[in-house]
């Protein structure tokens, strides 16, 4: 055990989203370090909360099935906490455009009703709060530090710029210490396999690993920071383990760009099936695409002295090997082909076809 | 009339929050411009909306009574109209400590209700949105132009912020076209009286008037930017009206300091009763005060030509001879007095008592 991940052991610890995949990654550690660990979750349908995630640890946390908007719920599970790490949140770009009210209640009302439970119940609690690199929109210069500008193309990510800058405010204003991650695309085990809503990597997976078409938009040039979640789940127990985190904004990323061909084809390598191929860009997607964007992580290296430890190619093979385990938790057959099915009728019905990528490894 | 000002004859243009105290001098100007002008206002108590301040063109306006979080209203209000001052929201900083739900309600939904009725009725709306310096939170360095960053320190300014990030959001994806201006304190005639939880210098100079004491917070010399309301009122005309302004966001101010020593002897010297007295600052507002405040104005009046022409003094002046003819729609002596006399007693009952400041004039 590191020295700062002593700093949990027999402390109370609250996870908000706690069943969903960075949620119930955490938790596993933390019951590893000797936390009272308690979840919050309200099993939203399409969300990420799964109670099979916390299978390995299921008898030593204590599962609590509430929203974040309820404040009743807030104030009570609040109260005794030391640590809040506040993970709930509605993460899919798509649905925020589809119904951009629920965004705003979610992630807005969500991240105030926890603040408020904080500061009226417990001001000594300290929440360590993920946002996203969506808050910057497109990047103005690479790698993309902590003051670029947050031009968010989005409301899902807005609102979480929102959030964050409520967080800062409680710590600096109410005395709630607080500090705020943006983090990049995340993938690794326990990550919904469902839908395509968010979370590009691990869908790549699925898709692979039934032997799908794995779509690459564009010419597959756009580049992104993809981190292996255990490299998050260092930094958060990192973060909140430290006095000087508290009212400091840091970038999580890799800081190494990768672009979706070389993800799709490394994707498909893993899986040793799937295979790539290029479909232009929806008008919709065309509209919100932020381009290129990879983080640059030297505050978070120099301040706190993180640094992400596994590779693209590592970080796929490990998350490969949980679902080639545990697939039937998280994804059926017989949804995939459905899916799979639609997903080609698509492509073929499309003006411009697709062209086949050759099959990398 | 100007040539920009020409833009607005004969044109739709809604105005929310169109019975208060921009909305109403807005109103007021663009009935003379010749244009078509619906006022919505949700006359919500303690708000500034006041059916006595359209008195001038009361049969020339169409007033609609609903709440910008009302969509199917804001969808039908909406649809025909080229131009949308979105003007209503919370501006108590004081009411967003005690109710900050409340005001993510009224300022991000309402917003959001707004330009989703663009978005699905009437993409070619041009949307004209009023936010607030508070958006800066403390200045890093004076004057603050808009590069400045934002760490608003109260959900008011941050649910603003959140609000001007849809607003440009919503001009780039969507191509609803949208402006925001980040307005520094604004008095002048047709702002509310009744109390003081917001318009600093329209409640300096009731407290005047009824030769009350001005109170004057720690030492008088925090400094603050004020505008007059119908230097705000030719900007956003002129915002309005050019295409160069949509998908950018300005400062308005005057780019003067004045501190509020000095304002409270100038409003004295102009109603010709009051006077100040130098009162502590309480624990709260302590937490919340930005400190010194002014804008940099280049960016207005470089890309429009936009300039402030009225000043401090001018500007009382215009705004007392105001209330000395319509004070009975504002305040009734018997509130004055009772309110001054609650004002009075806790200022005997400070501990630390209050120094009396030397008249001005």
């Amino acid at each position: 055990m590191k020295r700062h991940e002593e700093s949990y052991r027999g402390k109370n610890v609250l996870i908000t989203g706690g069943l969903g995949f960075i949620g119930s990654n955490l938790a596993i550690r933390l019951v590893e370090l000797g936390a009272n660990v308690t979840l919050v979750d309200s099993m939203l349908p399409l969300y990420g909360g799964n109670t099979f995630n916390i299978h390995p640890v299921r008898n030593r946390v204590r599962v609590n099935f509430s929203d974040i908007r309820d404040s009743a719920s807030m104030n009570y599970l609040i109260q005794d906490q030391e640590y809040v790490f506040h993970l709930a949140g509605q993460v899919s770009h798509v649905d925020s455009i589809l119904d951009p009210f629920g965004d705003v209640d979610i992630n807005i009302n969500g991240t105030l009703s926890v603040l408020e439970a904080c500061r009226k119940r417990n001001p000594r609690a300290k929440v360590i709060f993920t946002g996203t690199r969506g808050q910057y929109g497109s990047s103005v210069k690479l790698p993309v530090d902590e003051n670029a500008p947050t031009n968010a193309k989005g409301i899902y990510a807005i609102t979480n710029l929102a959030a964050e800058k409520m967080i800062m405010m409680y710590n600096e204003v109410h005395g709630v210490r607080g500090v705020c991650l943006r983090i990049t695309n995340t993938y690794g085990p326990r990550h919904q396999m469902k839908h395509n809503r968010y979370g590009v990597v691990n869908w790549f997976l699925r898709l692979a690993m039934d032997d799908e078409i794995v779509p690459i938009m564009g010419d597959g040039t756009i580049q992104r920071d993809f981190l292996f979640v255990d490299d998050l789940i260092d930094a958060l127990l990192l973060v909140g383990s430290r006095e000087e985190s508290f009212g400091e904004i840091f970038n999580l990323g890799t800081g190494v760009p990768t672009d979706f061909l070389t993800l799709g084809e490394l994707v498909c390598h893993v899986a040793e099936s799937g295979r790539c191929s290029f479909v232009p860009f929806s008008e919709e997607r065309k509209q919100v695409e932020p381009g290129h964007y990879y983080a640059d992580i030297g505050k978070i290296r120099s301040v706190l002295g993180w640094e992400p430890k596994t590779s693209l190619e590592e970080g796929l093979r490990r998350t490969y090997e949980y679902y080639r385990k545990h697939k039937s938790h998280y994804w059926t057959q017989e949804n995939a082909t459905k899916d799979g099915a639609r997903h080609r009728s698509r492509l073929d019905n499309r003006d411009l076809g697709h062209q086949r990528v050759a099959r990398a490894g």
